[in-house]
């Protein structure tokens, strides 16, 4: 899309389907002089739902941003049932953290990304529970908070956490390929915020050591997954994902290596799509419009 | 989509785009009382064009199905610009000529479709400038025309062709890997009615002979292309392709093994969605509405 | 490979890896004035085995075909530990029994593929449990065989089928969306030379209603796998995968759609890479040389 | 490949095929005691030609490192015709230099690739014809070398680019999206040692803007094309291609971001087939082994 320039506001909505959703939301915003640039819909006719992202220049617009979602709520999502809504604007960076441990190949490529401004983010911060990235980190002049597991309990760090989260108002946190598993409690806080990519295209080989598993299976393709974390490991609504065709000729090694690429593209694709507001989850399924 | 038993219409429509068409298009529908069943459009931006395709129940619907075009001409389409239309209904089986000479892949995969009642579609003829399939063609029990082109003048037999054409008031010619270049005459009869596969990933080896061409250059990625005929050799409006991975392990044979493969499906895919009405054409490019 | 009008052997082997046997091999051939055509060889590192497959003109070679076997065996095979092999000749061809219930998709491929003399095998029966298809199977003039799974027990029905199968030579059975589980009796009968197709891609949403679970669950990439059949329901030896891409604007019956296509080219890979001898199975992996 | 530790040895050779050669160079490893870990060959029947690489343990080898050379030469080499061949050794880094000008995407991810030690590789330095990525190229404390071509005319700034690349003994050149055309001079004097990246899936879209035009034209599948570079812009030996599907719903915004995914993968693999000497070339073809 070559609007980026402009001024715009995205409403992302989903609600029960019936009919005259569509008509309803497009003259709210025709009615107000807003100008559409985008607008992708879609009903799921198996759970009758309906999802929706519109997108429009707030110039001229006869409703200010600071009211839109009071009117939007008050004229539209409360006429429907099970709405669930959301209203941003492009000119708020969203603020990522990056969580990380001893593989680096994710987190060079987010910083690459954020350093370019390629993206529409800022990055407060890098967690970690090693001292590998530290001084990568440093580099692009992003703090870098270490914690030591072995020194201190889970829990009491998982609550440093939440709290540098939550001062650094956070609104994404990218698990690039970060080997601690969250807890349910500091899952719950940050429900479909947190992005994290797995190493196989899921549901095939969750869990621990995926290339080796894959390997050993003898499969013919390979690839990744991102997905937001939930409380079941692996289980949460996948976001983005890519395979490649292996052979016997590729050893394990070469798994991981071309894996890496696959995960850092992946990974990349679902926090665009989470940036860009172009994600929407219901029932453990996402609807991503590209 | 589950809803294939239901009776529907289906229209289509591109013009340029301003606000409020979709609310239009929707309104014109629920006003009437129909339940739309799935809705697809698109906003080209660079070219400022709208691309809608919406379906819907025709069951209690307010308007008699034969005078939905004369309303929608009336209340929508002639409010915009330059607007292009078309209603169908899914009662209405679409009716394909195939026309096909010494490869019988893509045939084959055609008549097993129809056979099995895959597509909506009827298949009154099939011609030829082989009499290769005539057999297979019997075996169907569908009427099989041969034009020996070593006898007769091309502009004749063309005649023959397009007369047997209006005849069966054909819909949709398929070349199924046929091999005579049709004449610009007898291609401005049936406007984007023509679907033809070529076998390589089109701009890429245009003309004669493209798997040996894409050997000799050593591509790492092999294709085929379905599009619609224009009077400009291969360059057409583009429907569908697909690619697949090649290396130096492959000999030009494996190429023609593979490419078969790949020409039939895509070939399928572009008849698919013609037939349901997914594919919208401008200025030489498609929008098709999975 | 251009060279398919010459007669040819195949020798394919497997042992545990050590110094020299590529050396061995080609001396073997090329001492008995063979002319090699085509040569693949893999070592897996991880498992310490060597895989080759060789191929060479037998115009002109010292010995006769029907001695190959035992000169090998006695010069090369039992130098080497655990010592898998088999000698073929181009001019035999393979006997391929389909099985086959209510979808038709693979069955109409398979069929296709063997009138048009595409592969080197031959079709002397079609088995199923039900009669939707034998009038097709009756226009290509193929024996087709049916068995009522409520009118007799199963163990007897397989006993008939495996007779059948013995009584026909078969060398190849492919199960083209058989519906019915074979029982590991049948199954030892014919080790590696059972292939099915399954409509996911495994080990990813095994058993039944693998497009209805890949839905659910929300994935943006779905496959088929063919494999050899084990006694182990859906974990045999994979010989060849492929995935599409999809989204959520796919429903499930897309999904079917979709996959109808995968399933019927990927079983069709396996098949000709089985047929020209390109497989060779240890520790439920496969080699593939293509 | 899990022998990176090993001391390992490779030879690479191509020549017109005949009997034996393998066996001549398996049998001239085994006599001299290596312990062969990996090795791949091929024969292009199309073109009678035959090619091989072989990499071998060199603890005991019963030949001197700095003499294997001149005994492949004598032993091997000059008994066939029209050998081209290369002997090198894991334990020789080889040295790239990187060309770069607006464009960061490609510079980012080797950077990343030469930083976490992905590579077996040396990057003495960093060329532009812009200032853009010194700072970046400053973190890695790479020395960056930025030309004006406003200042200098083109043909001294090369003569000083191949004095650079001399003096630090430069084995291959990257071409990171460097947006100067390479006169043939220049050429000369690297063939087969410069890599570049083509955001198009070549020979569809050669030149310059090929987004835009794959934009225009309504291909369904766009990529990118890593190629040594000859004197016949985007008409050199193809190294690796990959592409992706596209739709209408891809603006040409998203053509450009999504392909600077592919462009750096692309590059990457095929600068690693390059640097572990996996890249055969002869007659503007390569054969890459995996």
């Amino acid at each position: 899309m070559s609007y980026h320039e402009l001024d715009t506001a995205v409403i992302t909505m989903h609600c029960e389907d019936e009919k005259g959703i569509i008509s309803a939301v497009t003259d709210f915003i025709l009615t107000n002089n807003g100008n559409i640039v985008e607008l992708d819909q879609h009903v799921d006719v198996a759970s009758n739902r309906f999802y929706m992202r519109v997108e429009w220049e707030t110039k001229g617009f006869g409703i200010n941003n600071d009211k839109i979602g009071e009117y939007f709520e008050t004229l539209i999502a409360k006429k429907y049932k099970d709405t669930h809504w959301e209203v941003s604007f492009n000119h708020q960076k969203p603020r990522m953290a990056i969580l990380v441990s001893h593989y680096g190949h994710c987190l060079y490529d987010l910083l690459g990304r954020v350093d370019t401004g390629e993206w529409n983010v800022e990055v407060p911060l890098v967690i970690s529970n090693h001292r590998d990235f530290e001084a990568l980190v440093g580099k692009y002049n992003i703090p870098f908070h270490y914690f030591d597991f072995k020194k201190k309990a889970k829990e009491d760090i998982e609550s440093e956490m939440i709290q540098l989260c939550e001062d650094h108002k956070i609104d994404l946190i990218v698990l690039a390929r970060y080997m601690q598993i969250l807890s349910p409690n500091f899952v719950s806080k940050f429900e479909n915020k947190i992005i994290n990519i797995h190493h196989s295209s899921l549901p095939a080989f969750p869990g621990a050591n995926p290339y080796k598993n894959a390997f050993n299976r003898g499969v013919k393709f390979m690839g990744a997954t991102a997905h937001y974390v939930t409380s079941d490991l692996d289980e949460g609504p996948i976001i983005a994902q890519d395979v490649i065709p292996i052979s016997h000729r590729h050893s394990l090694e070469d798994l991981k290596r071309r894996g890496r690429d696959i995960e850092k593209i992946v990974l990349a694709n679902a926090v665009y799509a989470h940036l860009s507001r172009r994600v929407l989850t219901f029932a453990n399924k996402t609807v991503v419009f590209e």
